[in-house]
């Protein structure tokens, strides 16, 4: 159950608009759901801010599926990770009202328009091209969460004259993702510059020791920028839940 | 330089109590001091809202006097990090209006009471007590930065009942560090029962395939609670810092 | 062979139904059977309480119904497990009279319903719906060693009131087998609920520093609760095994 | 809280030698005890059957004095593990009435005689006489936790005739708690010979690549014998606590 | 050049039946030839004892022919390892006179039997059957490089029973390989049971921790028994090698 | 823009043959050029002496098309790397100007003969067969950047005199690129053969701990021929970078 | 029992020079001896060729002089290794019968001079000065287990001639053991060099990724020469052992 | 023997100040030296371009002087790395007349001046002020071998005007060594500003997931600036003489 719609459901029994029964039977119900798929967490929004996400990676296109009724059930936003092109494809044969971004992986279900709760400018940078799907599902994710949000691509630190083109923009921002394969350098130099903190996500780019973003993580664990904090390799998802959180403090 | 500091010596031009030309000297500084000890970064406080920190790990009594030197002459408050107590002692032979806690293992100097200009309160939770020393580093180290800050000790997972009989203090922080060793699920558990960002630091209390703190850090990054984040292994400063720049949003 | 077996067949001596020479022959066998598959060890009943399972996952149909034969030959059970929907399709053609799960991927001849030899219930628990393939079989290879088996699925720790939804269940099982991916949390919070044996077993799921399932290997070996141990990641038949063994203490 | 002393007291209201006051005061203290040194968990026995044991490597001597006292206040039993014979001497100092095994490294505090509420026998192996560290925690702390056990050393496998010569007593255990360094092989070949559960524990003795007993985990994770579950290394604590539960089964 | 050829052709000259000049000619070639896949050792039968040999998993089916006739013709046997099966089919469609074992992957143009040049037994024995590939090439290997060989297949040490009914076999070998996954024990029982040299194979065979091979190669380099060796995991071919060159000694 | 180009652009206006205004726009570009794809560095060749070039392995046909056509625009070589066939296919379709070599995985687009700017020969030397892609990229890069380069294959150190036959065309070269799998040994026999630097290049050629090309990479890292310095495994293309450069010094 | 000393019993009783009686008690012991320090294999040089050998790291001075009793009682010659030059001063105290190599870290107790019962010589060859204590362990281990032993120094890849002007030597050698730090390429040059096996043994001597002789450990497991075989880590026993076996075929 | 040296000898042949009998047996000693501590190369020098250098860390006091004695008899420059200030009062002891550098730990006997022989600036960089030991040796070793050195410290990336306010000496330099701990990043940037080859040396500053250097190790693997090879960890010897051989080219 979302914040909102509580307040709604309370505020309507306020003013008469909801029966007290009707209220008290929804307000009764226990905070999940079981289904086949699993124990849906239909309060997490009231606990954590945001709605429980269907991670789509290990479910079949059936399973997406069945969450998302049921969580369309449960008043809630529908938002999906990591679905391929072809599992969307299967999805919407059966939801075709869900919407799907192919670059980002993102199926959702919602409000074509999210309110802007967030108070101000999320800046979501990347180090090279190849770093951009992990930041798409950052920008999307967040989008959706309610916040203003900003790309600045391609970066990357052994070409510096190209971040330092945009230092207005990055001190603009309020909250920063910095989104890096290889050696992961980028969250260092970037949370040099601002007064800011700096959200730091590793991706599986690289190669030799580079292979799977380990190389890129130590680096961003050891950062010598103490403004920088790390989330798991390829975590675009997790980058943006905290930039909320913290977009919205 | 310190924006606090900046603001006075423009602010004093403006009134005329500062001579423009002592003004004009003063900020025609370079924005770093060359000493045979390295290159002190005097605009940190500009740039990313916390002064430079003396990591004391590596560095000699004497390098220590030095750098505390240079940055009290910078016009900055000073405050190093990771100093044992018989180096703490030699410093305190030529400094010793400096301040030393030697759970926290933080020498400082400044004034007695800083300032609090966080918008709400930084809670430190630690699994067990021998997560001590690096939750005593991030509550000492925050406090500095002008927060509030208040420790929850001793809440491991394996024991609920402990955690939950403090949720109402849980839930009432602005932004949360959560400090332990061992299998680090702590961050995961308290992560479920906030809209906040807890920000994860692992500890290297552990023995076998815990030593190190290197699981700690794994169960931490692969937290199932999407709202957390993490710094490396002991770092409790860092922790704060991020902590102070969310508080001050 | 199994110790049922063998006590049928002496009391077949003592009560005259059985040939004395016919039992002679019997029992004079060597303890293994040489095939061009291997050496089957026809006698793990009698010493180690379960008999041979044929490890499916590097057998070709062809030599799975081998080892079915031999086994039945022996007089013993028949249980195949991590054996593919294709692979077993295989071997029922060869083999029609046996059953298969394909969620659990295990393949068993046998009697129907097995007498429930064990003395409590064993509980199976998941923390999140993709645990649920190492789960599956878990239960399923207790239930054919002939115990009371019940599965919880999706309580993991970022939820905890789905968990402490089920306490009772949880303290009721004699034996429990707790499921987890990811960081590998849920071990360590069940464990501190029950005193009683937790088997742990880590799965493979999670991606970056999370992927193969080592940071739940390592959290579940560092585990707070010190009630619990463990099996190698996905090995949901060694826990069951093991629990087995526990059931009829 | 102990389960015996609950009882106790329960006995003594119902036949009048406790006052009802007293009872009541006595069952309402909260379930922990906050002391400067930590949290302390006084129901642990009753949630988990075997109370707080204090975890002595990072405490020092005056911490765990103070742990202990807490804990008799509270009506339990005092064990610490890990304790140096020179914390020892000073923990001593302060509470004469401790005892101390210099080999397992245990202090503790109680009854000279246990009862013995365990079903059977545990029976603790070794690999070689380098393990016996390891070996006596386990031994001490079982004992302790009311358990008839003995000791096996120096069976390791590359001399098969010396484990084979102790077959019987293997075969009359219970429950096994099989110690090994180096390979870590000898848990495969003893969970060959039974039909009991074996609890696994790697040593850190070794050199090479067996430094620090990841070579004999890694062995006993992967054991071809599937009755063994396996706890961190050198936890011998663990595995006794393990043992302990299963042999009130 | 083989020292068997080379002792021909010299021989020939003092007999007369070849002349002077063609010897001259052929022992004045280069001790390689260069082709377009490579510099070939045509000398390392003298230096080494056995001819190069061609590693087939990188190499296309026409670099193995190349490779082949390369070898053929510079007088040296020739023996393919890592062949596919159709590799192995589009080889033999240029070169039908190659035989081939599928098991063993091999591939190899000669003499059907070769001269036996060892003085004694090699014995390959196995833990499992899933360890048969690389044992088979063992087998296969030491077999063309003229070698008396058996196999002893799965005798792991969770059946002691079945490795100590074929005692008599051990004992009578002259060199022995070792092949065995997940833990890799079995070297350690068999080098204790015998006053030879025991070569050990870790095998890939295995999942979790023990996939790829890591785990069995761990266990036997810090074997217990001290008369084990170890090569490469899945490295049949050198364990062939090398126990030739020690069955000549 | 290449320095050539630039000198050639300000000469123009010199000799009256380029229009002030023309030079001037041409100038007043920024340092890179925004495109869907990435921002690119279009100045690269000013700062480090080579072009940007292509890193084709997570890029698709289109993107490589998009790339090769800004470079283009901008004056600039272009070069991809790691580019498969198929890809160089159809990228062909639509660029058919550019040329490609398939076992070095290069396409490019430029001029036929490149002038050879650097000062002495780069040679490039490989252990096997297996590491010819790999050293097949660098040759072709050095000869792109402007060097003379020859390659000599399969001398790997288990047969030395296919080294030392050699010897001469070793010492001859003013800059060395040593490209090996396994473990990784000949840039250490190489490095002690030559007064010059030696940039050693780890393939991932090899198996079982051979697997990925760590071993290589550490052996080299360890080197005890100590004029020997090491790019990341299969980083062909850096080897050539690095060497162009010393060969330009 | 050393098959010696059991033949001249035997003998004895032949001749009548030993008691029936006398040889029947000797011959009736189990063929361990249990003690407080562990039960001793005293029939493993009838097993395994050479006798139970104690391994000196973790025992105390004590511990070794008990250990030397039982295996001189037993017949047996004595050795122990890993004998530091403190913990060897404290067991001469009490056993001045020892003799001690300090470089070696060897211990023993037996006739001065050793029968030579190996049929060749074995050669130690070093990279660096820094392997002697290894390579000293492997030399006096071969020794006293009746070897002809040669020891070759520094004779490291980066500068071959040193190892070339040794050829003869190395070519004359039955059986080579190699030990080698940092990057472990010495047993590929050798293994190239000869038609005998080669026993490789990497030691701990290195920094960097060079620390603890993993590099040194993969690099001879991965050797392009196939007639190298392996021991763990600084494991010149294992290396003597292997090596002694060998010589004896 | 030095180039110089071997020149000037046959320089005095030609005009007689040299006897023909003393220039010949002064060229016909082989080119190394054996002693009890190893066999010395001593015609590195003429080989790779710079002399045999004596490395400390394992060595002894004697040793060290021992070796320095063998090199200067044979004519050459003596240096030594890696040594304490400790052990090189011991040396001094016996050899008053070499130098000693404590940061650097580097102690030498030679020329007061060293010719300069190479043809530019070689710019040594650091990160942080915990890299100076590193630096130090490099910049030391590399004047030892006749090379114009600069140092620029503490120029870490999380504070790039440090770093660009140097700008123009980064450009100077021929040849440029960057030494950094915790995330490496340093050389990634100074090669993005820079045509000139980048030598990285990764130190062991760091702790948690930097500890022992790796994480600074694997960032400089895969720097994005691909004009950059590495070194292994606090390797700035090896360092020092790959920019020597690159300064002379």
């Amino acid at each position: 159950m979302d914040p909102t719609v509580l307040r709604e459901l309370l505020e309507g029994v306020r003013r008469g608009s909801v029966d007290v029964e009707a209220a008290a039977e929804r307000l009764s119900r226990p905070p999940f759901v079981d289904t086949p798929g699993g124990r849906f967490d239909t309060h997490r929004a009231l606990r954590q801010g945001i709605p429980e996400v269907v991670y789509g990676e290990r479910k079949t296109a059936g399973q997406i599926v069945d969450a998302a009724r049921v969580l369309r059930e449960a008043g809630q936003a529908v938002l999906a990770t990591r679905v391929t092109a072809d599992k969307a494809e299967q999805v919407r044969e059966q939801l075709p009202e869900m919407d799907y971004d192919e670059v980002a992986r993102l199926l959702w279900l919602g409000p074509e328009a999210v309110p802007d709760v967030g108070k101000g400018l999320i800046l979501v940078v990347t180090a090279g091209s190849a770093d951009l799907p992990v930041a798409a599902e950052a920008v999307g994710v967040a989008r959706r969460f309610g916040n203003r949000v900003e790309l600045l691509q391609d970066v990357g630190v052994a070409g510096l004259h190209r971040l330092l083109a945009s230092i207005d923009r990055i001190r603009e921002a309020r909250v920063l993702i910095v989104v890096a394969g290889m050696e992961g350098a980028l969250p260092s130099v970037v949370g040099g510059l601002v007064d800011k903190p700096v959200i730091a996500v590793p991706t599986s780019v690289g190669y030799g020791v580079g292979a799977g973003g380990f190389a890129a993580l130590l680096g961003m664990l050891t950062s010598c920028a103490s403004n920088v904090s790390c989330v798991n390799i390829d975590n675009g998802f997790g980058a943006a839940h905290v930039a909320t959180l913290m977009n919205r403090l």
